[in-house]
């Protein structure tokens, strides 16, 4: 069988939420393309994703100075800057007007499962209108929950964020009781909110509570749950997802915005945070109306996904890895798909391989339920953890004074 | 004259909010300390301060292992655990009764201007009642609002946490273009805001908007900033320091919780920031009614002050720097001070000097008004930036593909 791609441009584009290592997949894919100029005869950079192909905004990493694309691939957030966009039908007749004047035979989308979902439409479509296209959807997200893959590039990193914020935020509340509720993002996934967990290195570390979408979230047992703790240590740091919800996917507190996936806004804004923090406030005045309590809550928000600095090695690298298997995967002849890790251990390293778009498109995978512990309080850590270690790489040093236990 | 200083037993004790660097001054304080034991016959450490002192609960710095204070020292947040509390008459008589039962004759405090003031108030209170005691304020606050120094141990390594959340903010903003507003700590001083500007390295950078406490804040003025902005590059990233407020104080949302020292809660909310959203989604609403505006809020909170890893060298070996220097200064005789920094150029290096107790209790420095421009939307950055620059030290390099301007 001859292989399936045929020589020609090469459009590259990312889409959805950026991450610390989302550049390493792009400069992954752009200079191993750049390295077949017998295959890839143009490599292009689509601005703003679909956007760019719609509009004809490109760039030419051929024209880029290479010693600065290493600079732009150790820099957090999309470089090509992104877009939030299904492509419909009448997207897809245009995307292909555009690829056919510019000679495009493959396509390299980088992102989530919104992104996959594009990447699988142009795909299906080019297929159906006999469009001769290579269609690659390269993974990325903080919110570890796409499918098939046994962890997603950008999620190590941005596991590392929250592990390490955990970290200083139970320090502060060590050195200051009270309870603290910090809200973490994932949307449906947990998986960010339980890499809390890391943050617990010493006895009586927090989060000491851990509440992620996966179980079904009751108020009544929040406030119980927090009050247990408190009265025994004294504090409390509790990790919560921002996709919370009751039995039955019923909502904590109403949502405004909607995006175009039928996403919900939950984050850049503080209110489930402070919603939280004022019925802890509300149950403690009732509960013990003896004394005044110090309730606090954060939400991280938007630094959690790219804050330049707090970048996971492994994460990094295996981004960069992400992008050349998909390269790889066009150039050895498979038409289409989206690249997913394989893990094998140890030394803990990973293999890529591809899967078909449409294993990974739309759909997400939430944390398996066997990961929490029954009470829906916290994450199981001895079967967690030793899946989270190796993503998120070391975590700074803190030590305690002998002196003072707990 | 012969020195003040008795030899007895000498207690430190933290205060106030924790920052990243805290640690070093303690131990180095608590290692000056054991280095003469001629002088320093017990290094006792207070737990909670002057709660730790009032209760007898102390830990003994001889007794621990030294290789630990070093990771100690590198560890973010009070080890000795903080508290706010204000010294009164009755608590200063029972601290002299616990004193005196130990051979108390040095104490080191550390912590901000209130925690200047107790120490002042316990020191006055040691002279009036004869008590012999050599009284210091080691000074620390991520808000760089101590009167009298140059600059305060803990500022640099906020400010360095804060410079890059907004690199990384704006270059998320950059790729999913839309308002977002920052919120971040400074009750009366906008120095931590400022850092911001730190984040300004290519063209176009964020943040594009600066609000300090120092000027006057007015809702109307901030709309139409953020529009002209948003007008022009297609997106906005502003800081906003969360002490801002209107003509002669008045504030911009209601505060609801009051501390000892009469401290309003601004931390550990998300109100302010989901405020100014909303009021521009209203505003943008409005004038540019033909499209869907995306604002977003976040309120970086308690992670600034102590988030392991980002540390600013600089900030670090100053804060340790201070400790000694307290140490030192009671050795050679002085009976009570804060130690305050003197700015050394070039290169750059800091001297350390006692300043009178007074000097730098109760009240705050803020701002000085010529470092926010005229309009109070900006700061000077000609004279901001070089003051800071040495205080947070190198930041994460971050590149741009060549071929995308802007």
């Amino acid at each position: 069988m001859m292989p399936f791609l045929t020589p020609g441009t090469v459009v590259i584009g990312q889409s959805g939420g950026p991450t610390a290592v989302i550049n390493q997949s792009l400069i992954g894919v752009a200079k191993a393309c750049l390295q077949r100029p017998e295959v890839f005869t143009k490599v292009l950079g689509a601005v703003h994703g679909v956007n760019g192909i719609l509009k004809g905004e490109f760039i030419d990493f051929g024209a880029e100075d290479p010693a600065n694309l290493e600079v732009v691939a150790g820099t957090p957030s999309s470089a090509l800057k992104s877009v939030r966009r299904k492509a419909s039908k009448d997207d897809c007749q245009a995307i292909f007007a555009r690829f056919k004047e510019l000679n495009v035979r493959a396509f390299f989308y980088i992102g989530g499962n919104d992104t996959a979902e594009t990447t699988h439409i142009i795909d299906e479509m080019a297929k159906q209108v006999g469009y001769d296209l290579a269609c690659f959807h390269v993974p990325k997200t903080i919110d570890n929950d796409l499918r098939v893959t046994d962890h997603c590039p950008g999620y190590g990193s941005a596991a590392k964020f929250v592990a390490q914020a955990f970290m200083g935020d139970n320090l502060d509340n060590r050195a200051l009781s009270g309870i603290k509720v910090n809200i973490v993002m994932g949307r449906n996934a947990g998986w960010l909110t339980a890499a809390a967990a890391l943050a617990r290195i010493l006895p009586q570390d927090g989060p000491h509570l851990i509440y992620c979408p996966e179980a079904d979230f009751s108020l009544d047992a929040f406030c119980a749950d927090a009050e247990a703790v408190y009265r025994k240590l004294g504090r409390c740091v509790i990790a919560v997802s921002e996709g919370i919800h009751g039995p039955g996917g019923k909502e904590i507190i109403d949502s405004k915005e909607v995006d175009s996936h039928g996403n919900k806004q939950l984050s850049g804004s503080g209110a489930l945070g402070d919603f939280l923090a004022d019925t802890l406030k509300a149950h403690l005045a009732k509960v013990m109306p003896d004394k005044k309590h110090r309730v606090r809550a954060d939400t991280f928000g938007y630094l959690q996904r790219c804050f330049p600095g707090v970048v996971s090695e492994s994460d990094a690298r295996e981004a960069r890895q992400a992008g050349v298997a998909a390269v790889e995967a066009a150039v050895a002849g498979t038409r289409s798909g989206s690249i997913a890790f394989k893990r094998l251990d140890t030394p803990y390293r990973i293999e890529c391989f591809v899967t078909p778009l449409a294993t990974v498109a739309k759909e997400t995978k939430p944390m398996p339920r066997e990961l929490i512990n029954a009470a829906g309080n916290d994450v199981v850590g001895d079967k967690l953890l030793p899946y989270l270690r190796p993503l998120v790489g070391q975590l700074p040093p803190v030590g305690r004074l002998q002196g003072i236990s707990g």
